[in-house]
């Protein structure tokens, strides 16, 4: 039976945690307005601070430091797991266990076996909701653009190009965390390229074939933080110790899908002047389909209407007759503007339907979604090549 | 003495009056984690499922349909204002009189009697905050923009070009409203140039010289609506009937300030394709700001650093570094984005603080700044040519 | 009977000279292959290198120092005029006494006294070409604007808004020269402006009202060169001594046309980050479109094209399809893109052949056309609001 | 002894081969005023009025429709060399042996071994200049970019993204040309994916590997022309016969360089919108640069300079202070403008001075360069992951 109202709860109380503490703060004021609001009830953070912080912020009861005080919590329905990947696997599976519905971040965990794992807790748990927090699928201009392609007016995609470039590595003084860490494929692709695989399966169809991975670490060696960070924003004494980065800052490879449309994909967390910028350029059968979250409440256009001599691309701001907006902002207006907290917003609220069987927004993807996304992230890492590896093609041109 | 926690209410739930009942309901989430959060009382509205569903959806307790019983409610300290302007009058005084902070939407009121009356009442409440809404002092863009110009790096502005067009009333098939009524000066020149003249003295001080007034109305009949329409959507059943639009729709004009900046100015509600386009051109002394509306989270300057082969117009995405964001928003990187309806929840937060004595947040222009506002439509408005008025300078070209 | 060969002559090498060499040098290579290509005769500057270098380059047989060895030689058929303006009245006057073809570079004249006369001096000599090189009006992207708005799908301008904003006048060191000479309106004005008024009366039709004109010099005095400078580019030593700047360096006004459609003018030479931007924004009965100089080959346009959830603003980047382009530039595919050059060299062509008698591009203005910029101009220079004048509204708002 | 003047010819009068022709008619006048100018001698095409029109339009002496004519022609010293990739071998080598300075168009010939032959044949002529043209290499922006990366003040290239669209093979109604014959690695990655691995190797260094290359043909059988189309325009009759296309419409492949950087591209010349966009993004250890070919005149550059809250990406639109603009364009100042055809005469200008050992231009690229260039090409066409093919990771991932 759906609880009256729902109890939620976020485990992380960093960045992207108080974009869930606040998603789930505002998400009674989007959509349908009989949905039940849910009852804020607690945040945990085992750094006490933030806990406390978010909590008076967002108007959580309770704050906590232990993870386990919010999955044993008896009014607390749905959780977020909003911490460091390595953790998802047992706070996931605990609060599962417990009877809770979960909202995991991405990627899904560390490893395939982790998430198998974790998938495996949500068959166990057939009436809960098992969710990872695919995000960008909230965006209303991306999901403008997914009504456009394959079965939309533009037709099947032929060919998708997707760059996701931040900055947040790009300072060689920038601490030491647990994002630095873990083996090849555990860090622009799983941090932000898991993200870019989920958004060209949605447009594209399964993943078929991936290849010429190519991963490099260019800061290789980050300062030890002496305190705790949020985000990726620094901000924190440093050691003069340095610690080994173990994973990549750039990832580029490409796709094929089950369709016949190929994929180019460029990733970088070491990308100065973009502080988050994903773009995707879908060339379709009948026409073209851009997106840049730098502009995140926009799109662009091309097609064959009209055809003559101010044809053109077009520039569509995102407004009521798009994804997600009608309700979903107090003034809706095209050019009115949102941003990425808007989109935790949005995936609160389909979470929150999810649970309680309301709603018509699109659920959120499931555990086995995710479980998916981290199988195609380990073949586009197993598709590496590297001076000891047998697949690259070397060239040699000397005249 | 400071209400705990504030009681807050909203009279009028049209799209505007929405912005405000979400911006009370997300101000506890905002800045200063220890200002108290407000008690969301009541919303108004004469058509009653708009104040219903408004309170259903923002977690207001009650709903109203006649703004009387939110202004003599003892619970509620602080109101919004968000109806037709010829109403603004009313309430205000009425609220002041009951003892109540006001939050009135710009422009303050049809005429410079009605604001006079205002600010008459806000002085004899000189406990009690009178406050007018001009939100886009709250966009952390244009904010930067101010603390870049006169006492800032840019030094004093030479030149300011003010676009503001809007489409809203592009299609002659939308229906007449009280936006459309009223003498020259109500129109759009009141509705959105009323902004437009408040930044322009934001970043150049006094309006010392107005001139070249022209305006026209395109669309001079509209139908009569048959039901109630909110915001500017239409999307209600009209009459066969048409009404005279009474007002502009195109107000163009040039201003001089005390400074010696001068000021180009060019509104329009009929401008296809703009959804709600404002456009700042700041050339000062030292650079250039500009600000384009239609990309919130954006301005742009140039100045000389670095001189050289690669100086340039910069595109800065605004983050922690700049006005409003940190604390602002949960996520706060650059490229983040934001909307128009954010600017409403840090006015929100301003206002409470002022209210309760916390914060650092400038404060919100009070009534007087409203009813010199209007005095400078009025000059506007009065410095009109047109085929009666004596002061343009007829062309007369013929070889 | 027109010469065969045309013998082309330029007087004034200096910027603009060399554009006008250049595009006689190219002119024969576009549009009509068989329009006979002009022979190229003499360039002239009372500064001989850069007689000499222009000659060299772009392959004329004679370098001059004085303009009358260039208005009296027989093998010189048609003369483009690109000197300071206070010679442009003596040059033509000569010129078309001598016989010649004239293409006299706009502003046609300091005074509409000097254009008349050169207006009579051209009556007098009815078989020979009298033009003024407003070159704007060969701007490909321009010229499918204005097939677009009037007669074209578009409808009637409603409103323009015309801004033009340069740089060169921004550096306090540059150099005095004759721009910064004359009275008010001969300053941005006469030398940026009357491309602008010229081109809003293209679109919109007669000017039949001006107002709210404001002008202001910020730089008030500049250093005197000690030797020649080419264009606005300085580089060229300076003396301590300075000399006062005697016009305006910004100037905005607003403008009525006799369609009922309204202007908004900013121009500035002053615009830091502006090396030289011209924007033109036409909002039309049922559409708009726009067009930036800094990006030349495109413009933008929104319509009800389509009119759905992918309605935009449509980038259209001009290509054959549009005026200008095929068999004006060898690669013509759209994107190919051009520059201010390139106009230069499509308005020889038209002057060329105009004077054979071929080809079926637009003429090129007549000196009437160019004496009514400069009334028009006058008039915006009457309409001129300052301290001592009288039309101005002044704006006493204090509370 | 370089002959004076330079007896210059151009065969192939198509789109390319005209952009030869004009830009050997413009040579003349950009840079050194001193170097000579050459004498346009002959221009060579099978459809004998294409060759007519372009001799006619550009000032060529002669019209011929055998290229054996030009090569045989005692009074030409210079050849261009712009047909069907078939032909470059035989002409090339024909020319060499003949005595004439060779431009060969890119890319150099359908095969390594074509190239080879072509190679062996500038080396027995070794007082001739034998050279590529990557016009590309003349672009002002991209020339610019050029100094700021590698030993330039970014620093070193980590990663560079190439992304060329084109659309003219979109429509499956254009005609069947040689342009979609020849086997994989012919179509797109040949045509214009040969530029970007030159320039990528410009700014990059040489190339070490290549990997996960994909190529698919959307457009798999195109209509027969009935008579002569120039350039991609079709405008052609076509015949209801079809023929198959034998190369890719769509390439996508990453990139290995010696010095660590890594390369992600995606070609295509299906793109929707898209009739000609390059685009280069190169993030270096101290900044970004970036590139868009549909705006030629400027690029972005992103660093630390100002290191601040007016720090971001800065538009630059070249001008005097970049490469070839001072002294290339007539007008010259930032944002003049200018497109691709003002590459090819900086090119041509590049190409006379070797020969006349002159100016300061960067030489054009060697024959062997354009052979290496093939050798690329080779490399990305044998790491082919296909249906057949081993290379490819298959990516099982159902649950």
């Amino acid at each position: 039976m759906t609880p009256d109202p729902i109890g939620v709860a976020v485990i992380g109380a960093g960045m992207v945690g108080r974009a869930h503490a606040n998603a789930y703060r505002c998400a009674a004021g989007v959509y349908a307005a009989d949905t039940p609001p849910p009852r804020l009830v607690a945040i945990a953070d085992v750094y006490e601070p933030f806990a406390a912080d978010a909590a008076r912020r967002y108007g959580f009861r309770r704050a906590e430091t232990d993870w386990r005080a919010v999955v044993d919590a008896p009014d607390v329905h749905a959780i977020s797991i909003a911490v460091a990947n390595d953790l998802h696997r047992e706070i996931t599976v605990a609060a599962l266990a417990a009877g809770k519905h979960v909202l995991c971040e991405k990627p899904l965990a560390p490893t395939v076996a982790d998430a198998e794992a974790m998938v495996a807790a949500a068959r166990a748990a057939p009436g809960q909701v098992g969710a990872v927090g695919f995000t960008f699928r909230r965006s209303p201009a991306i999901a403008a653009i997914a009504r456009q392609v394959g079965a939309g007016p533009l037709g099947p995609v032929r060919h998708i190009v997707g760059n996701y470039w931040c900055d947040y590595g790009h300072d060689p003084q920038r601490p030491m965390s647990w994002r630095y860490r873990g083996g090849p494929g555990s860090g622009v692709l799983a941090d932000i390229g898991s993200h870019m695989v989920d958004l060209a399966e949605w447009l594209c169809g399964p993943t078929r074939r991936v290849g010429g991975t190519t991963m490099t670490t260019v800061v290789t060696r980050r300062p030890k933080p002496l305190g705790v960070a949020v985000g990726h924003a620094g901000g924190v004494a440093l050691s003069n110790e340095r610690e080994p980065v173990d994973n990549e800052d750039i990832c580029t490879f490409t796709t094929g899908y089950a369709d016949g449309a190929v994929g180019t994909f460029a990733l970088s967390r070491i990308a100065y002047g973009h502080a988050n910028s994903l773009r995707l350029d879908v060339f379709c059968e009948r026409g073209t389909v851009s997106f840049d979250l730098t502009r995140p409440a926009e799109f662009t256009i091309a097609d064959d209407a009209p055809d003559d001599d101010v044809n053109g691309i077009r520039t569509v701001f995102v407004g009521p007759a798009h994804p997600y907006v009608h309700g979903g902002l107090p003034m809706d207006f095209p050019t009115v503007g949102h941003g990425q907290n808007d989109f935790f917003v949005f995936q609160a609220r389909a979470f929150l339907d999810q649970i309680a069987g309301t709603g018509d927004l699109p659920p959120c993807p499931d555990l086995a979604h995710g479980l998916h996304n981290l199988r195609v992230l380990a073949a586009i890492t197993a598709a590496r090549q590297d001076a000891a590896a047998a697949t690259g093609s070397p060239v040699a041109t000397t005249t």
